[in-house]
């Protein structure tokens, strides 16, 4: 899908770097993105015989020839929407130059019509991780407390804090201790249709290949969400009920207790050696700009390619950023039913959205639009990239646990912490998060590698950014350089050798649960 | 409206703690509560000529006269449900037994009907706070660092303990720095209806009275929700943008910087003598029981009495608990137009949850049916009792500032900490808290005291909660004793010279964001 054309103008200096170029993503697009960090000023010339008719700034696209009014403006070979009048060639082409597309009908895409020539097995690849009884495999060994209500979080806290300050040193194996904390199970409607997804989510995250099968729930006693529903608990062990103590110090030694059985057990975990297969890495991007989708996006994919022939599971997600490219992704399903679960989940999200009275234009965000990023199409044909070119297998509903090995798309809003946690749900053990505008996102649970897709911000949050995609576009690097690159951090961050600089601040963001349901 | 009549069987033993004891609340009704911790069994007599056909639980409800299939069944005066088959005179009303009634209709309400006999002024009741320039009184002395997008969480927190450990030890009058933690600012419909509600809770905790004025917002740079919304930056000294930075340590120190800045001026702050008037009080419920509407609420409703008449402010809230007892509410509001507001918070909530297919039976909880409280009428009945008896001056939705004094209804959902974190919004210096199966709640931004509807709860929860109302139940305390204690106890706690228990462990709960947008 990607035919780049990368256009370096005339210069009287000798840096290539600070050479006017642009980047032409598909043969087809009568659009182009301006590389260079300051924008480039009226005047400037290219050998395509290209001029530039007014500034434009870094990421944003200039006209690459006269274009009438309604003509279709076309970037990664895709109509990104229509000009509202004549745009001559070499202008500035802001968002309010281009119409808003209507989405992709849902009832008429093609379902799995990909021809699907199978890839390179790719083999010999390993890292050092934690396995499990389950079968799954941990990066990290923690001890996570799941809490059935967010009623108990100030108790859990004080506790945690004292596990954390006098048993964890004992037990030097184990790396950290965390509260699953989240604001539902009490004060929400139990019963709507939309409670199913924050409920199977703290499920599904109390049994995260991270915490070594050790699970332990805290409880008030009479909130909705019973922590029954949440955990078997045969032999009394996995629960405690802070309204079964006799006052505040007798929860603290009782959430104590329980988690000093539970660390003497993750104290035995040993990392082992495991195949690639054993990873589940989760693509995102967040606070995109017009290079997501040239540099950083296509090298994950790349890598996400990779990690398919070596074995491994792939969530990519972000419904709303899917929508508008779901064309192009339905032809690489397996089968129908995995089709059709892919539009069933555009077409719940659609009415989610409808229902908020709200739409997809909700996205994207004011920075988005300042990178250069005109709408939610251009924005999702630069997302999608993220899933690389392999088939999908699977699709799962947000925060239901994957089964399957290869590509699967995990449906999730956006909203980077809510996806991320619902990655996590899904049994993912490596993050990887593409950024433009730059975030300093982070999770407790699994490694986050982080990728930017400007040098600029690599220069910029030179502690924060663990690779840099941005040489992609200046034509430094290749899309295949940094996906290896990133291919091969995966594998000594999921072993423990290297930390990536969200590990080394210990930058944890809050978990942040999708409720689509009321609250009471 | 409560006209106990409290009645004792007959007993062997001379201790009358023990002795066989239900509460009627209203001459008009036909089932009373048991009172005995652990329930009468069959064969309990009473002078009445009341029997026990079988065993009734503590709090449960008992029928007082044959009840014939589909006769109403009356507590607190008001029609709970009907009889769903014959009742026989001394049976435990089960749940099950009862029919779900109907809600008040909203358009034939009578508005502002009651005749106010202005009640006596309550005066020389004063407490040691801390008066800011607006006008305002914080009853703590705390930094507090707002947020416009959760994005920032993790770089903040790193930041907060940094300087917690090495600048707040150097601010002794300075009680505690906070960063103000939701989960809004981006992957949101922040032009949905809805959004108005998150927006304006960031925008009116950041200048919480507890803060004294001095505001610090931590933005990301990309996010939706522009920090420049939340609070004006004239001289660009009160925002700071992490994009703006070179890095994690820059981000860190900069924060670091505003925050020392503010220290210094916070530490000039001094606790003087102010009226009870500067009390701005939110009340609420949280895990309750049936006794609720008999002990705690009644109690805690005769010092919002004593407040209004010191000329104080008094919140009540919790939406789906008022809704079915409006009609109660209705004729004491001030005039028309606070009578149509009171309305109009109903019907958005109807609304609310009728489009997650939700509805008002979505309230009470597991919890609350096993105290005795069959379904959300007799919930509210025993909910709005908390609100005295004073006029309503004024309606709030969601998040609004007070700008009145005297007893305000502050819509919110019932929802502990989203009700807890919308009171703060609307400006509460002072939370009162009331709880049967009890919850250990704790606020940062101001004190909660916590009184316990049950003796049995205080005496086994003895270090959380304040105020033990269970004696009310007994006879061995009345309402008014309770009222003037737990007033008392809250001048003190305003003035800092009492701490709660929730204080003393600092207990904390996460702020919980009401946004009923979609996610993106
Ligand atoms: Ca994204
Ligand atoms: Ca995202
Ligand atoms: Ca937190
Ligand atoms: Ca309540
Ligand atoms: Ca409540």
């Amino acid at each position: 899908m990607i035919l780049e054309e990368r256009v370096f103008g005339m210069t009287t200096k000798m840096d290539q770097a600070e050479a006017p170029l642009y980047i032409k993503v598909h043969e087809s697009d009568n659009v182009a993105i301006i590389v260079n960090t300051k924008g480039l000023s009226e005047g400037t010339v290219f050998p395509s015989g290209l001029e530039l008719v007014e500034f434009v700034p870094q990421g944003h696209k200039v006209a690459l020839v006269d274009l009438q009014e309604h003509e279709a403006i076309i970037r990664y070979g895709e109509v990104i929407g229509h000009a509202v009048k004549p745009i001559p060639k070499g202008s500035w082409i802001k968002e309010s130059l281009l119409t808003f597309p209507t989405p992709p009908p849902l009832d008429t895409l093609p379902l799995a019509t990909r021809d699907r020539s199978s890839q390179k097995p790719l083999e010999g690849y390993t890292f050092e991780g934690f396995k499990n009884s389950d079968g799954s495999v941990g990066t990290k060994n923690i001890l996570g407390i799941t809490m059935s209500v967010q009623c108990v979080t100030g108790v859990l806290e004080h506790a945690v804090k004292r596990v954390k300050e006098e048993l964890l040193p004992n037990y030097p194996n184990v790396e950290d201790v965390i509260a699953l904390n989240h604001n539902y199970g009490c004060g929400v409607a139990i019963h709507a249709p939309g409670a199913a997804i924050p409920i199977r989510t703290i499920q599904n995250l109390a049994t995260h290949p991270s915490f070594g099968g050790e699970i332990m729930v805290v409880g008030l006693g009479c909130e909705k969400l019973r922590p029954e529903q949440l955990v078997k608990d045969d032999d009394g062990s996995t629960i405690t009920s802070l309204q079964d103590q006799e006052g505040f110090h007798a929860m603290v030694s009782s959430i104590m207790a329980m988690a000093e059985e539970r660390l003497l057990r993750l104290n035995q975990r040993k990392r082992v050696t495991c195949p690639a297969a054993d990873l589940v890495v989760g693509m995102q991007c967040g606070g995109s700009d017009a290079f997501s989708g040239v540099t950083a996006n296509p090298a994950v994919g790349f890598a996400a390619d990779l990690l398919v022939r070596a074995g491994a599971t792939v969530f990519f997600s972000e419904v709303t950023e899917v929508r508008d490219a779901v064309h192009l992704l339905t032809p690489r399903v397996v089968n129908e039913e995995v089709g059709k679960k892919l539009v069933e989940e555009m077409r719940w999200y659609d009415d989610y959205l409808a229902s908020g009275d709200a739409d997809r234009s909700a996205n994207p965000s004011p920075g988005n639009k300042k990178g250069g990023l005109s709408n939610v199409v251009e924005k999702a044909l630069g997302s999608i990239v993220k899933s690389g070119t392999s088939p999908i297998v699977d699709v799962l509903s947000p925060g239901e646990k994957a089964t399957k090995k290869g590509l699967i798309f995990a449906a999730t809003p956006a909203s980077d912490f809510v996806c991320g946690t619902l990655q996590l749900a899904s049994g993912m053990n490596m993050h990887v998060f593409t950024t433009g505008r730059g975030t300093p996102y982070g999770l407790s649970m699994a490694p986050v590698i982080k990728v930017s897709t400007r040098t600029a911000l690599k220069e910029q949050w030179h502690d924060l950014i663990d690779v840099n995609a941005g040489q992609i576009a200046t034509g430094e690097a290749t899309i295949e350089d940094v996906g290896w690159e990133l291919f091969h951090l995966m594998l000594d961050v999921a072993s423990g050798k290297k930390q990536t600089w969200a590990q080394k601040w210990k930058l944890h963001n809050d978990l942040s649960l999708f409720n689509p349901g009321p609250v009471t």
